[in-house]
């Protein structure tokens, strides 16, 4: 598997009207999108950070990962995500060396991107995301 | 506050040597220096990712705040930590903002770097960092 960077980091908040201003005023960043998923059931916006993004991840129901997070342990950093040469191609590598994965396959995140998670119990307690540029 | 970039993030683990041969073997990065940070009672192993550092951190005694956060959330993700052009001027200007500090001042962090970092509690959950380069 071949990682450039780190794509972006996923916040958890509560409330994306009271964490963007947190993120301008005070960090000095600028949102430039909100995008809603609703296949992951958050609203997220964003901000470039050098070659990271950060999106801050609102969720939109109770039923959310994102909201059941925040309720057993607050706001805060919710995933790393690692920009790949080929998300399918990593997700084999990985699981031949014993990683359990969320998602078998890529599917369709933010910003269109083919992305797919690797479970936090295979990857020391981070919850890790491969994502790739659509051909 | 001029943030350029995201230096490193900070990431909880029982052992070094546990961890290492997951960053190295399943994502592919190189250990390319262990170092320990007797102040903050840590052994840190680093690994480039882009413009990035990854940062992993073994507690080196029960009273290492690291140690501690292991115990209450797991392994996981411990920090994020933003390349400012002047860490002083910078908590200055977020103190004035509202922010509490956890460090009043900079101090010397892994690396050599001048470090302060900001109270999760005024930073949306999200243990911050603030660091410079030394001149």
């Amino acid at each position: 598997m071949n990682i450039s960077h780190i794509e972006h980091l996923g916040i958890a908040v509560k409330s994306l009207d009271e964490a963007i201003p947190y993120y301008e005023q005070v960090l000095g960043f600028k949102c430039y999108a909100i995008e809603e998923v609703a296949d992951q059931k958050v609203k997220t916006a964003f901000f470039k950070v050098g070659q990271t993004k950060i999106e801050l991840l609102e969720p939109t129901s109770e039923e959310s990962a994102v909201a059941k997070f925040i309720e057993k342990r607050g706001e805060g950093i919710h995933h790393i995500a690692f920009a790949t040469d080929g998300v399918a191609a990593a997700l084999a590598e990985v699981e031949a060396k014993g990683v359990r994965l969320i998602d078998k396959a890529p599917r369709k995140g933010a910003e269109g991107l083919n992305i797919a998670f690797l479970h936090p119990k295979s990857t020391l307690g981070v919850l890790t995301e491969l994502c790739e540029k659509p051909e």
